[in-house]
């Protein structure tokens, strides 16, 4: 199945012409391996076997790639979550995709199913040490919101000025789960991590200058904090972070 | 108040001549700095603050320590875990403190609460890649015991036997948690995750030679795994996932 | 020999009034080392010495130099093969070497010689992780077709699907040797390595984000690769890949 | 089925009370993980699927625990061979296993299949830059030979001494594959490849000081190389290359 | 002049023979190199260049290397300090120089000037993260002492309990410099600094494991400090700090 | 309160409509945390707690925030200094804000509080070792000066002109502290330390090649100077050491 | 004295007007601090100590201020070298200084002082591994020349054509010195030095890709180079280089 | 030629049954490639080819093999020289070769050629900045004393006591190669190099602590040094700074 006759089988599904069961199992059935070619393999089952649709990691994807993806996943029922977008890309997809949420300071692109009647699943706290770690906070974020959990960030709460920290305390200490995103000297975890029982995800950032080797220096705090209740993620990556702390925040729903 | 007074004040609680609440009263108002500089500060209030009292971090402190620690921390009514014990820590410990569990391939000790009438909390599964990384492993599963959760060991289930993961899926697919401990390349968490939908915490060891530089090459393959739900703590830090673990699957009886 | 004396030389032997013998050895007597200079010393003898011809990179070298090294190769009935290729030199080579076959992900240019008449010479399985690893390996299958084997290209299946590895079994399974091309984690070559009874030859790419170091995470996780039949070339090395493989591929006709 | 067990279904084994097959089955139904675990999960299906036995990682095994997998392989049919073993487990293993290959430089012992009629399958030239890279050397040498290959050592051809290279060509220039290890620079396999035209396997080796880094500058030197028929294995795996060089040179032979 | 003139000189100069003047020029005026060489060139005109005379670093030097330097400081006038002591040095040095001050925890010796009848100069609070640091710790106060400051040891306030750095508040933040000693993480440095309008000097210790690389992670942390009032020195530096502190308290009396 | 009734209430007391308690107290309790958010939470309370006021770091901010600080900080009476600031904002800033002190190759803006009748706290000096080390030694030089110290700048004095630095003595002798920049090597430091009876604060710059790492050659030579004296602060931190050096100059007028 | 008064005493310099003496002479009288600060302290004492005028290193200075050096220079009688000069400075400076020396692969100008009567000084072989390694070299050449040494570059031969060396050894085994410049894995310095008996300069070059870590890679492998006599300088230092080489060959005629 | 024919070889030569020539050609005739194997092969033509006979590199050499290569050498007609010798090798050579020179804090021995009529051929001055550098000096010293060369040790100059380098200049301002050995910061040579006109060779040591890496701060500092005149050898690498010196010393006697 090529290009063309992809977006007749979805023209066909959108006009009605085909349910979208009639339109996924033809679009299986034809599917020849050029054709998935074009925009990798879309892992379908991966909804059913971790929960959640396939994320999409952005670089070096044409805006045509990313709307394939987001169409197949749509005819198959699955939510879709774009990171790491340049404005070209995000340019793209808010034109094109009815209902798509876009947030720029987090470079990330999403579409919620229709019908999610469930409710909120959790509360994550996101706190970060200065603005400069506010994407990679936002992008974490946005990956809580899309797994259907709230996400309240907490920001500008770093070390050298102590008492924001613990004025900020109740917008974080009941959270079901905390993010803490900070650059430089990554200290922020290990202090945040001693108020709270609850599981700490550190996201290292790449701000800062000198010695700090681009977040490596946050990274090895983070890995070496003194609290036990602390886990790492790789510099940069609110995502993965996001994610985690959804599946966490989530599974009191189970 | 000095090693002396000290056990006659505990000696007066075991004799029933003073009640907990007294003998701790009487505690906290006699102790003077010196005495706490002995055996450092314990953090008494830990375990209300973070749900969990403080764990001993073997390495460097004499038996004595390690039994006053145990003993301020029983006289609390608190329960104790202490890591990275010695031989000769285990031993000491094993003889003199009643009711202890020594785990010698953890190199652990642990008393419970004697009244612990809950139930256990949740499932967590650890999967090692070798045999080597057994130490680490048991280490975690101690933890979670200590925590009042449930360990499942899945041993030797490392990818150059791709079958065996397989065969395996069972035991750790409807875990709450899984913890994924490995050397050499780390590849099992990433492989691991594909699997379940909950969060998989990875561990890496020091197990290798060569270019491994003490498990950082590990260390690097889980910070940098493809999969969305894995999150990483320091080298050889079983105690660390296993205290993470326990959280997360804790919370669900919150 | 300057460069127009050169193409007069080429002319006279192109329109055959030099047999390819007289018009090598002509130019062989009249080089000066400045001439030689311009282009590199072309390592004539490689090809009798090593079994393949050189092997030009790409990057620095003008457009005229580049046809130079191809010409002197042709007049010495060797094949030609350049990787690293801008698009600019692709462009150039494109427009001026009659039958020279252009690879523009693979950024590669060869000409092969007119009368292999030789069956390819063995099978070459190329598996990529991810979509962003199939520059690299593009780059290996030009240089096995180049030295005259097959390359069957599996690609996008990273081990955070563990399905799909499994699903293309066949497509790998009875290769000569397999090469795998992945980045961030790199894992894909110990998992795949396990199904396989033949060398594996890992390629790490310098695919990824934060402490992956440009590849460094995925190029220690092959060299400690648990599975022992997987060897290492350098970072997205995929040319000296695809030249291991050929000649392992190859020496089944020997 | 316990030690004292396994040791029973041996010995009837041994004195024909049961053929090979009824004695494997009754120990495949009977094993319990417990058993199991004592020697890890021996993969017996790996000679079957890799084409050669699991060969025996030896740090930290005890000396039962060797003699149990060598005992479990000797049951199912298959060869044996234990790497990186200390003195004490040499001792132990000469003692117990009849038939045993020990080389205590290489620090390997291996079991042969009693009726491997078939002829050597290929010829591996093992190249050494100084006598200090010969223990490293000879693992692979074992390894080419437990596989059935004929592997020929040639040492001490540092490239400090130009012409001795070039006088042994002839006893590595005819090899199937070219194995060379190397520590300090690591120059040799880069200009050992000049030479011939199959692939070279190059091993850095720790060998070395100041900033060698523990053979991390053989490693680079090594993947950094501008021949290329060179790929790498990790420091000091002798194993590594002398089982990737027997599957290459046993390729002939399919 | 060798060890036996040397030691005659001595001797005459503590019966009163002669004067410290008298001793001190005959003992310039004869030192042949090959003396010197024995307890390398003491850098008497560090003292008046610097302030305070040369301090002895300890490894590698015999007891008698030692006492040499102490007599001929001894009789110019000088204190002494000698840092990194072995158990034995400490032994021979409490055994042989009258009225020296041995601290077995900081590994040091110290001989102050008898008629030291100044008034300490400043405060210097000296901050530990765990007991593990106390060592580091204990050498910076003893080298303050050395010079005349007060220094005051706040232990065991990690971040992992925030609420002890707070309860211990008056005991630091009226200092005239601070000094903060910290392995792991290293994140105490800058919360501290958050507290105090005063230099902070931080100092990393090589406690921990894992990827703590024997401190950098430490030493990474504070030099990334946000705070902007926190220098760093080498790992374990105690020494060095103290002596910075000592510096600066001491510039109050000028 | 949002941006324009901001503009409304710095009008009203510019205007003297309201007095600076007023607006001030006004701001206070109207700002709502959007508001906030747009320049960061600015610390207030620093001047009261740490000595001095919040500095800003201008990378990443709008014109328009960095207006917004500059404005709080003048509302509650507080000096201002921003630092590493592109050639944008510095015009930014100067256009509109009056009496603000550019430094353009120092990279900072400053703006002095109007009534400081305080002399000059105390003498800095600084030293670079070669041209390209000047904008961060201005950068100290300005951090001083808006601390209210006297800031000498003694420059190209690097070690391989030896005759240098002795004849520049009377330049830095007689400082409260003083100051290093130095790349490539960094051996400055160590030996300007040797002729000074103060603390010495050592910036590595990034300047250089090769094997220098982005300066991190010279800060490890920093942090290895065999010189007691010398503390170290990270790369290009110019800033920093300005800071410490204003505390412990200043230190003298308490 | 400014840049008009300075332009003054040259031109009256050059018009005979005065003699170079008397214009140095007032030059050096007048010279305020802040004129010299324009271009650096030029070390003109330099030429006396160390044999050789001050080299200036080009990256960040104006083309006024080189030119201000060269002037400065030829007043004093001394010949000028700069090096990394851009297109643009080597534009400005090949425009406004007669005579001068420019080579553009090498980013070098020189100018030689008018009356140099003596012969050549020695002979530097100056070898590279392959093209790219060539603007390093040229460097090395222009420095040797700078200082009247003959430098012969011999080309392209690197060790994966092992025959082109051996061909070329004639034209280095006679040198005085040889320089060895190779990027990749830098192995063409250990293979050289075998076939002499004068000392190697090995120069790595950041030429390569993937673990090549910017020349480190080349480094390293020089660094641990088994041959005795090669030195090494840091990456890309083709100038550091010549320079020692002009200074071993100068030996000769001293 | 097993052991035992050797020893009567050397016996029968020694007592005057045969001549030297008689004996070594007797020796090559009959040398088997198992007996060479024993003490590696003797590099003999290497005196021919570099002007020095083959250095052997002591650790994990038998004594047996280590006078082995001594006689073969003495056979020849060669000089011997042998590093890094444990106490028993050098017991163990001390006692069994007449004339030995043994050094024991540089860890050598060294068998000089009876007959050196030749006077020295030039002077190496060898600077180290602390006492622990020695031993790395003396095996510098020791080297050059083996190539007939006047080695001239300056100790104890570091850059900490400025005084101390500028007294000592008249010792090594008239060398024809100066070397300089140094830990810590390493910032000796380039002090050094400043105040001659030779080549300086530095060589990093490994003495220090905390973030010096095993001598890889020095090694970087030495690499990066401003000065142009420096070269840099491997950390700890005495023999080869000692056999530089020495070849550039001896040049003037060509």
């Amino acid at each position: 199945m090529n290009r063309q006759e992809f977006e007749q089988l979805l023209s066909a599904w959108k006009q009605g012409e085909l349910t979208a069961d009639e339109a996924f199992n033809r679009w299986q059935a034809t599917s020849s391996p050029t054709a998935l070619a074009k925009a990798a393999l879309v892992d379908l089952d991966r909804a059913n076997r971790c929960g959640y649709a396939e994320v999409v990691y952005g670089p070096g994807k044409s805006i045509e790639q990313l709307l394939e993806v987001f169409q197949i996943q749509e005819l198959a029922g699955q939510s879709s979550l774009a990171t790491r977008l340049s404005t070209e890309q995000l340019d793209g997809l808010e034109a094109m995709v009815p209902g798509i949420i876009i947030n720029r300071l987090a470079r990330t692109a999403r579409r919620q199913k229709v019908s999610t009647a469930e409710a909120p699943s959790g509360q994550v706290a996101i706190l970060t040490a200065g603005t400069t770690d506010l994407p990679v906070a936002e992008e974490a974020a946005e990956t809580v919101r899309w797994m259907g959990g709230a996400a309240n960030l907490v920001f500008d709460v770093g070390v050298a000025g102590p008492h924001r920290l613990v004025e900020k305390l109740p917008q974080f200490q009941e959270a079901d789960v905390v993010i803490v995103v900070a650059g430089m000297e990554g200290a922020l975890p290990s202090v945040a991590a001693g108020w709270v029982r609850v599981p700490v995800i550190a996201v290292p950032t790449s701000v800062g200058y000198g010695a700090n080797f681009g977040g490596v220096s946050a990274l090895l705090s983070m890995l070496n904090s003194c609290a036990a209740n602390v886990c790492v993620v790789n510099i940069d990556a609110g995502f993965k972070a996001g994610y985690l702390a959804g599946l966490i925040a989530d599974r009191r729903d189970d």
